[in-house]
């Protein structure tokens, strides 16, 4: 099922008719149950027409045929009412809190045990539904990404619209992402790309450079692995302000992962990627072959760094000739390094040299 | 030596004066030594009169008749130059790109060893000169604070002033606080009192209700444990703009540090105690009583917690009735809770009843 913008309405008609299928199931006299894509890294394929990692064919199915499968129905029941209640009502609520307010739900048995078991249901709900946690109105626990660039933008929010642009009406903080990007409209652009940089040290260096000003770039920080929010308002930069989407991280096998989230997707989240992921996002670096070329200073690959790319290298969505060469490259060399360690070469380097060589060769510049 | 703040130039001279006692001891031939309070939980005092805790008279000696000592003054005597210079050509740069900039020093024997190092040699400085790190225009990773609420301010940047009405001319997300806040002056205000919020879902909870336009309070979301700058831009809004801090976190031995470091400073930054601590700041919960009276879901207290509740009953700052009380009782029932537990007794109990009955309690309200 595709996944779009839904609205209120639509969104709690969805929930209602999940409901339904149980009851149809019910009284048709079958066993309820619900069949979901199985979410790990075996069952994630590449479609090539919407150029994004989705599920494969294998499915797993939660039926009331044991008591286990029965008490998961249960509680997607109890939930299924409280998300039709809060679109009804136009509230909103935390992944945290859904946990918390199972326990004051009139049937023991619908409780949940932990947060990981709620939140695993509300992604259950999104796939079965087709309709994401925004627009059921969950709020992640918090995103604090920010937005700095010549952009103008209308938010909607609960006290009504606020127009602001992302460089003349905030202060050095920037634009704060809303938790739900989807309720901003962008109104006037100068920019001429889009650069998510992992974290909040580079971001401030670029900002206090003034490269979002130089280079009319819009500087999306992503402070460490991105939240939703922030992905989902950097594939709308790209869709809808035809940007091109260049990511700067650390050069780690951590900070490829960040590239792969912004980029592909992630496998918890496959049945969102085409609301969520930048296909054609690029990786401007920390790169392997920048450490050399540039004698960065470097910190040696610990064995979950050595693990991590190891299993990148099996990664579809890592299998490229500039992935498989960089990540062979750097288990050669052993080493890894940060985006702030330019600054070994001086605090403008990463300004005046390093990003408008590589965005050059990129063919961003 | 009192710190508070310092323009470019007076900073300049500081750093400058500190490498010239250096040039004096060695001509009057003395083996050059800097002289520090000793930076241990155990050499921190209660200032009646300035009602924060400050370091005490135990002092140690960095001093050049070792090796190991003299290479910290010479690296102190680089770093000295690096801010001095940033100063001079108003620059500003992070604690990591401090670290990495190194590597680029012409004596390999100044280059820090590790981010520690620089990061404690920033403190000696700040220590040895009475300015604060932010007026050397050494910035922090990243805070991610932000403020919603009926305060009007105008923000100094690089690229000119702003005027901000944090309720009106931000979106959902708020006004984000900047690396350094003395560069805030408040234009005007609505505010009865603020309130720091140690979640980040909490502080959704509270914008969504309208709690900060209902009840005329500034939200100041503090993200954890929180950066200087949301300590400092608390301190000022209470001391310039004449209202009452209130810290609402969650009920473990961490968040009574995240309001220790509110209310009394920390222990490594017991210098800057005057500049950054809000000594009138009171505590709103959760308390371990409220679990008891609201019966709060919990998690059991993990042998890490129970070794934190112990050492805060040994800690100074903690030494008053109403801590030993708690945090007995706490041990006693062995459970902790966070602040999104609330909503297990419905979305609205926060708002509409914990906050203004104990806001009441407390003469807030």
């Amino acid at each position: 099922m595709s996944i779009k913008d839904t609205s209120d309405e639509e969104a709690r008609e969805r929930l209602i008719e999940l409901a339904a299928q149980f009851y149809d199931q019910f009284a048709a006299g079958e066993i309820p149950h619900l069949d979901l894509p199985t979410r790990t890294k075996t069952n994630i394929e590449y479609d090539p027409q919407k150029k994004v990692w989705v599920y494969g064919d294998r499915t797993s199915t939660r039926s009331a045929n044991s008591v286990g499968g029965a008490r998961k129905l249960l509680k997607a029941s109890y939930a299924v009412e409280f998300l039709a209640n809060q679109l009804d009502e136009n509230r909103s609520s935390t992944l945290r809190e859904l946990y918390y307010l199972s326990e004051s739900w009139d049937n023991d048995e619908a409780q949940f045990n932990s947060q990981d078991e709620s939140n695993g249901l509300i992604e259950d709900l999104e796939i079965a539904t087709g309709v994401t946690r925004e627009d059921f109105h969950m709020r992640p626990e918090e995103s604090g990404a920010k937005v700095m660039g010549p952009l103008k933008l209308r938010e909607q929010t609960r006290r009504g619209d606020r127009d602001i642009h992302c460089q003349d009406d905030v202060g050095q903080g920037g634009y704060q992402i809303p938790n739900d990007p989807d309720t901003i409209e962008f109104l006037d652009n100068d920019a001429d790309f889009v650069m998510c940089v992992e974290t909040g040290g580079m971001r401030d260096r670029l900002v206090e450079n003034g490269f979002d000003d130089e280079y009319n770039c819009l500087v999306v920080h992503l402070g460490g692995q991105p939240a939703r929010a922030t992905r989902r308002l950097t594939k709308r930069l790209h869709d809808e302000l035809d940007l091109p989407v260049v990511v700067f991280c650390d050069g780690d096998p951590w900070s490829y992962r960040i590239y792969g989230s912004v980029a592909y997707g992630s496998i918890k989240s496959a049945h969102l990627s085409e609301y969520l992921a930048t296909p054609e996002a690029d990786y401007v670096g920390i790169r392997p072959q920048d450490i050399v070329d540039y004698d960065l200073p470097t910190d040696p690959l610990a064995d979950s760094d050595i693990n991590a790319l190891e299993s990148e290298l099996e990664d579809p969505r890592f299998q490229s000739e500039f992935w498989e060469e960089q990540i062979e490259l750097q288990l050669d060399i052993g080493k890894k390094a940060e985006q702030q360690a330019l600054a070994s070469r001086g605090l403008d380097f990463v300004t005046d040299t390093y990003l408008p060589e590589r965005l050059e060769e990129m063919g961003i510049l």
